[in-house]
């Protein structure tokens, strides 16, 4: 069974070592759709942004993308005019030997959308690039192991590719007027997404690369706007060392072949469509908790009676990105101090009189006191691969909740190691 | 020589085992002006503030302190209304121990001041602290080896006491009416101070516990805005692990024996004495730097270019903040762009085609474009125990800058392994 972004009817990849990584693992990823997808994304909200977060911004408003290239091992970001040409060649080049359509070669550049992750600071090699995305146009393919190639190519500090799907069948209850040759009776649609992980990676953002394909028929409208509360929701909740990186950037095609008549309103099918590519999201982000930097352990933190969502969110992450509770998580040592801590350093309007904090089941603060508590029963719901944090601010209604990951002594190693 | 805070005329000190830690180190500290002190302080902004920082924000506000009593190994922080009464017995104890004046015991107990430093949500052992202070009691003294013992009994992760002092000549030109037989020709002014530093230490607070005597003769309100000026340019400039404690307290105290004419107006004399006073707090402030949990070298990041002050603030905060820059410090390695990644995340205002950074005297990006530098020359700098980031945001004329120090494995060792 093909569980990777080739599973989608519609799509192609390839995953190729084209010299950027010294280490000759895969650094090009290569994502075609040769009938054109529907495309939407998100990008980083840090102000300075990649040349590839540039261009792709501007792509991104074609009506059709034909294709994503990717490289990993480079971020082109912090590289001046001349990464803006090197991210222009990138795309040109690819559209150039996808041969798409017979027009003119702007039109055709602006059909292909770029992503790079990597170093900061410098220039791509253009030339290793250039025969990367050949190579990888040669290999292009349907099955599964092409669909794994792409995910490991997009990898840097990553242990392994981190992949999802979901299908579910859309209730299709008339045939369309239009064109009733394509259509086909409770069509199931196929989402798969591929992520790249590990540091850098915080809310309010697009958050790392994320490839996801879908063959659901729907407008570029709603397909945009389900990306972007399917992302809310899931990849922008996870915080694993607080920061945004340049080049966060997530993407969805959708090459509308299931056969599904396609989704225009905000209809019951718009919402099982979002619900599902909300739960893929989920599980990648999941993924990338556990696999982040030197992590162990994932958790939640839920943060319940707040004056507001904006507080119990800011709460959420604060206590999620804390990191002498995540050194603490990393031992197994539940001091929910910390956590206590952390809340009441992010300036949220809290009532410390009614202030209560629960590790998992077990409430270990209440009303402002502390409760004698079964250590050994926090240490080992602490211990878990995932557990949740429930801290109530005592000032109201309002909840929100925020993945975090442990801190480990080997996320220091990886980034004071990590090579300029 | 003495170089503790016993140095200025009219202070003693101790410290203290009483069996809070059970490593047996020191754990409580008692320093005493018996003549009574100008008292001033600033405290946490963490809205979740431990019981001695509740009970010593109402006592700093007598006209005199008499007497400092600080644990250290439990916060009485969370600690919900017990923790409230063991604090007020704690002021109680010491100044019944140190038969304070004549008054009846609500206002003796309103001229001492307290400070707790440990581990968050435990109930302080009682009967050892009430032990503890009479056995500091004591051992009070004037010597230099009983201020290093007030020094070492504050610590707790700390790898070594952290003291400083400044002595300078004031310029005293005439005789006081009042009292000319106290009054002293250029007397020399002297100012220690000792701190307890490592892990949860962030600007714009009080940051950590430290304690400050001087024997300058100044008025409560001079003395308080001296201490808030020295700490906002020094202390709360340095961010370890960007967290508020529920506990940070920086008190000084001010025994008037000096022989100067008593400072009561923001005249050369005043203005003199915040000047050292800011001095010494750097000096601190850098120690603690130093001393942080597994810190081996610390920076200092400048932010020029800025549109405003607080934007300046806040981007250099953001820059030593950055775990993945301290990771980068801690291995040697110049990798700017995760600077220039900071800088972009936190939300002041940029010019991307103007952002430069240095490392030392190299410039590494200039005006949004990379330069070619001596790698093994910048790795050296960022080697040194102290060195200078500087970004030029390109936006305005305004600047600012922090203190922050490397993130090494041993942080994470420090914190995974602190008990509950």
């Amino acid at each position: 069974m093909n569980n990777t972004i080739t599973s989608p009817k519609g799509f192609m990849a390839a995953g190729v070592h084209c010299g950027i990584k010294k280490s000759g693992k895969p650094d090009l990823a290569l994502l075609v759709c040769p009938t054109g997808a529907k495309a939407a994304a998100v990008f980083t909200t840090n102000k300075v942004t990649s040349a590839a977060v540039q261009l792709s911004k501007e792509h991104i408003k074609s009506p059709q993308i034909y294709a994503v290239v990717a490289n990993s091992g480079n971020a082109n970001a912090c590289t001046g005019k001349t990464g803006i040409r090197n991210a222009q060649k990138m795309s040109a080049e690819t559209a150039r030997l996808l041969q798409i359509g017979n027009r003119k070669s702007e039109i055709e550049n602006r059909s292909i959308l770029i992503a790079s992750t990597g170093i900061i600071g410098h220039q791509l090699p253009m030339d290793k690039i250039t025969v990367g995305i050949s190579k990888a146009a040669e290999k292009l393919s349907t099955s599964a192991s092409a669909g794994l190639d792409f995910a490991r190519a997009i990898m840097t500090t990553d242990t392994k590719p981190k992949q999802a799907i979901r299908k579910f069948a859309i209730a299709d209850r008339r045939l369309p007027i239009e064109n009733p040759g394509s259509q086909i009776a409770n069509p199931v649609i196929t989402i798969a997404g591929a992520v790249k992980g590990a540091g850098m990676i915080a809310p309010n953002m697009a958050t790392t690369l994320c490839f996801i394909t879908t063959d659901v028929a729907i407008s570029k409208l709603l397909l945009s706007r389900a990306l972007k509360t399917a992302i809310d929701n899931s990849l922008n909740k996870l915080t694993i060392d607080g920061h945004q990186s340049t080049n966060d950037t997530a993407i969805i095609l959708a090459s509308g072949l299931a056969g599904n008549r396609p989704i225009v309103t905000q209809c019951p099918r718009y919402k099982k469509f979002t619900r599902v590519l909300m739960e893929l999201c989920e599980d990648l982000a999941k993924q990338m908790a556990l696999d982040a930097e030197g992590a162990t352990r994932m958790f939640k933190v839920v943060v319940k009676g707040a004056a507001n969502k904006a507080d119990a969110a800011k709460a959420a992450r604060a206590i999620a990105d804390y990191d002498l509770l995540k050194c603490a998580i990393h031992g197994g040592d539940p001091n929910w101090g910390r956590i206590i801590c952390a809340v009441g350093s992010v300036g949220v309007k809290l009532n410390p009189n009614k202030l209560s904090c629960k590790i998992g089941n077990i409430t270990v603060f209440k009303n402002g006191t502390p409760k004698k508590f079964d250590v050994e029963k926090a240490s080992k719901i602490i211990s878990q691969t995932e557990h949740t944090i429930t801290v109530d601010l005592g000032s109201g209604k309002h909840s929100d909740f925020c993945y975090g990951c442990d801190l480990s002594a080997e996320y220091v190693r990886i980034n004071a190691e990590y090579h300029t």
